[in-house]
């Protein structure tokens, strides 16, 4: 009983669970069925670190190079970085080899939190665009063309922009335009494709972030793809980045003793990608139009897919309830997991980890669902505030500034403390360093009741919120 | 044979290859010895992620908190963290939860260089305190009592000190002595027990950097224990530690993404340690008085044993070959690998992962090759350059200036841009924005040629070197 995490896992994989969330191998699922389960039963062994044979993931020259420069051939860059902090490290490494201290960079307000929490380590300055929101699903439908190159043409100073490309729901927009423009006015490209890795497998995907133009992309390999949560890579193209300096920082940011097990994997996900990658992606998208056409069929279930149409987003609203309450029934009464809930739905992610089976499970369970619960209850719509609240301070001069603890009312028109991030969609609708607002304040209270989580906020109860103690605005 | 990694791993979990290296668990030997292998069979599956019933690494309240709340028991700590970038996320996560930017800290200077890629993170400024070195093995020695308490009268505005402890050659000092004046003067006092998360098993072994009244330890647990490696513990005792602001910069430095595997290794190792932990370092500790007595008999072989004795430094000079040799011959004749070598000899890192067959083909090998070696070479020592540099620029400030590769002659006297670490012994002779002597440039290039690495300089040849490029000294 004193092997807390063991016991819950192996409990986790005994279910079987039907898992429509990361990371991509859905449980182990895929390798067993791919025959790759007699390399992973002995991949404890394989734990190994820098000895007569092996390599320095810092700075390499055996199998994990040769190791990478498959990946690059197979991804399509120039070069290819194997990440073992997750994409986190990535972001960081990206951003710091681009940016010096007091740099400015262009960047879509619904970045990841890696991404603000970078511009603290590097003392780097944000100017923020505002993503669309679609306000019946809450899903991010990722930023406008338009307020891209009017940023750009406001901000001809900044150093690069950095898009979060496919958003989490799988919607895109025309980067390769940006792309061309950003280039044309000097900047860097860096784009955060975390939920993309898999978009090269098929001509039904939207295009990938490197073949509009990207200099950088960061991809969550565990997430899309078969490798194990917490591996990533990233990959160059062209001539616009100084690669010693990405080393540079890439070698101060990772761990000094790298996991061949997480470069293991990422081998894996190259080899799965490679050999069977286009077939297998066949395969999923055969599935989900199955999927699909008998779901459509029923009149109280509402699906949105498109441009990246292995990201299902699931209504509930017509089945008169809340994504929440969705979610907790297909995990508790059909053993389904989704990979996200907000207040009007769920979201599922498919992978080429999933089959056949697992969409009969889902069928079912919808169905079974949609028989048994009356819409008798209104799922009604939240005004989402969209408006960027005005910066007093840097990212990193808030961070290293004292806090105060203050009632949640008396903090409208203070330097926010904190992070304050309705999630989902995880958009920071306050960064520290921020003024808040009222309509901020409002929100996040109606959020609260409904049930959403509202994270960033140390207290839960949100009774309470931290703001800048020495606020030269007092 | 695309797979480049995995073929190569594979190898050498077939060679059963004899451990004295890191990791801990020494291939999984353990875990099988210690009937944990169907768990560790099957761990791939369990690599999953923040769903119900898991939890959250950087938010815990349920099986990740209730693990690391026994980890905190077991290691007698009043709270532990689980960490998954290796020590290195721990040593940026004290350093920057105790000093803010411009802060002073006491630092031994052959810290590892994590410690120094923080105070460029963190934009602070280091105070150093020169170790001894054993000039005729090149042994880190630790520091003396004397110069830590001269260093802290002399810089009182210090934020903090930062100790390795014991040294990666398992020598230790006074830490206690340390720790009360440090505490009396105001000063934090972080460990980097890096190499000793093992101590507390035994009474024959030096006292932990807890016992002695540390307020943040490092370990790394993958080293000394058996979990996997890049999986570390950081511990706090006591009220001095701001752990909300300890938790944030864990949470922006680690992966948002964190893995279960290293959790779970992490959580196996803590059960080992508790259930069997100090049988299986009674049993080591047999074996290497067991060895240590077979292999004084002869007289061609001198070991260097004591304060930490897991630690074994086997001398070659009196085999009349260098460490490196002997590194190399113990594992392509004999399939034993070191832990590592230098010029004088090689390290063993012994773990309750090794078994008394692992130290008879240590006696064999060492035996056979005293007995084939004659000492017809004579292995002169190298003057070790002790003056610590003029500090021109913060390591921050050395960082982020414009660099300029130059002749290495031509370097004297300008400020370094690149880190200059004869490996071993590891300590850093040169840091980014300090002063290169004629001296150093001397004692590398006859390091180079007498074969030893020096690590840190981009041209591995050591015909050129980087330095600022905008040197107000010019």
């Amino acid at each position: 009983m004193k092997k807390y995490i063991l016991n819950q896992l192996g409990e986790i994989v005994n279910n079987n669970i039907v898992s429509f969330h990361v990371p991509g191998h859905k449980l182990g699922k895929i390798y067993d069925r791919l025959g790759y389960s007699n390399i992973l039963e002995n991949i404890y062994k394989m734990d190994t670190t820098e000895i007569l044979g092996t390599d320095n993931l810092h700075s390499p020259d055996g199998i994990i190079k040769k190791s990478q420069e498959r990946a690059a051939r197979v991804f399509k860059s120039k070069n290819t970085y194997y990440l073992i902090n997750g994409s986190t490290c990535g972001i960081q490494g990206a951003i710091m080899s681009v940016c010096n201290p007091k740099d400015k960079i262009i960047v879509n307000r619904d970045c990841h939190q890696s991404v603000i929490n970078t511009f603290i380590l590097g003392d780097i300055e944000p100017v923020y665009i505002y993503p669309q929101i679609d306000t019946k699903t809450n899903i991010l439908m990722g930023i406008k063309i338009e307020d891209a190159i009017n940023t750009i043409n406001d901000n001809l100073d900044a150093k690069a922009i950095l898009l979060t490309y496919p958003t989490y729901y799988g919607k895109v927009y025309d980067l390769k335009t940006i792309c061309d423009y950003a280039h044309s006015k000097g900047m860097i490209v860096i784009v955060d494709e975390a939920h993309g890795a898999h978009l090269g497998l098929s001509n039904r995907l939207p295009m990938t972030a490197l073949e509009q133009g990207a200099d950088i992309v960061i991809q969550s390999t565990h997430k899309t793809l078969p490798s194990f949560t917490q591996s990533s890579m990233l990959h160059i193209q062209g001539e616009r980045i100084n690669q010693d300096r990405l080393t540079s920082i890439l070698r101060m940011i990772e761990s000094s003793s790298p996991s061949y097990m997480l470069m293991s994997s990422l081998e894996l996900a190259v080899d799965i990608y490679e050999k069977k990658g286009e077939f297998l992606m066949e395969e999923l998208l055969h599935n989900i139009d199955i999927f699909k056409n008998n779901i459509n069929k029923n009149e109280h279930i509402k699906i949105y897919n498109d441009d990246d149409i292995t990201k299902i987003f699931i209504s509930s609203k017509e089945l008169g309830i809340t994504g929440y309450e969705l979610d907790e029934m297909l995990r508790i009464n059909y053993n389904i997991q989704v990979e996200l809930s907000n207040y009007y739905g769920v979201l599922l992610i498919c992978t080429i980890g999933n089959d056949r089976a697992d969409f009969e499970a889902l069928e079912y369970a919808l169905e079974d669902i949609s028989l048994n619960y009356k819409n008798d209850k209104s799922i009604d719509n939240i005004e989402y505030p969209m408006n960027i609240p005005v910066k007093e301070l840097s990212p990193r001069e808030a961070f290293y500034n004292e806090k105060k603890s203050v009632k949640i009312y008396d903090s409208i028109d203070k330097i926010c403390g904190e992070y304050i991030i309705p999630y989902p969609p995880g958009i920071c609708l306050v960064s520290p360093g921020e003024i808040i607002t009222k309509e901020v304040i409002d929100y996040i209270l109606v959020c609260n009741k409904k049930g959403m989580n509202i994270s960033g906020i140390k207290d839960s109860k949100l009774e309470y919120i931290q703001i800048i103690e020495n606020d030269h605005k007092e």
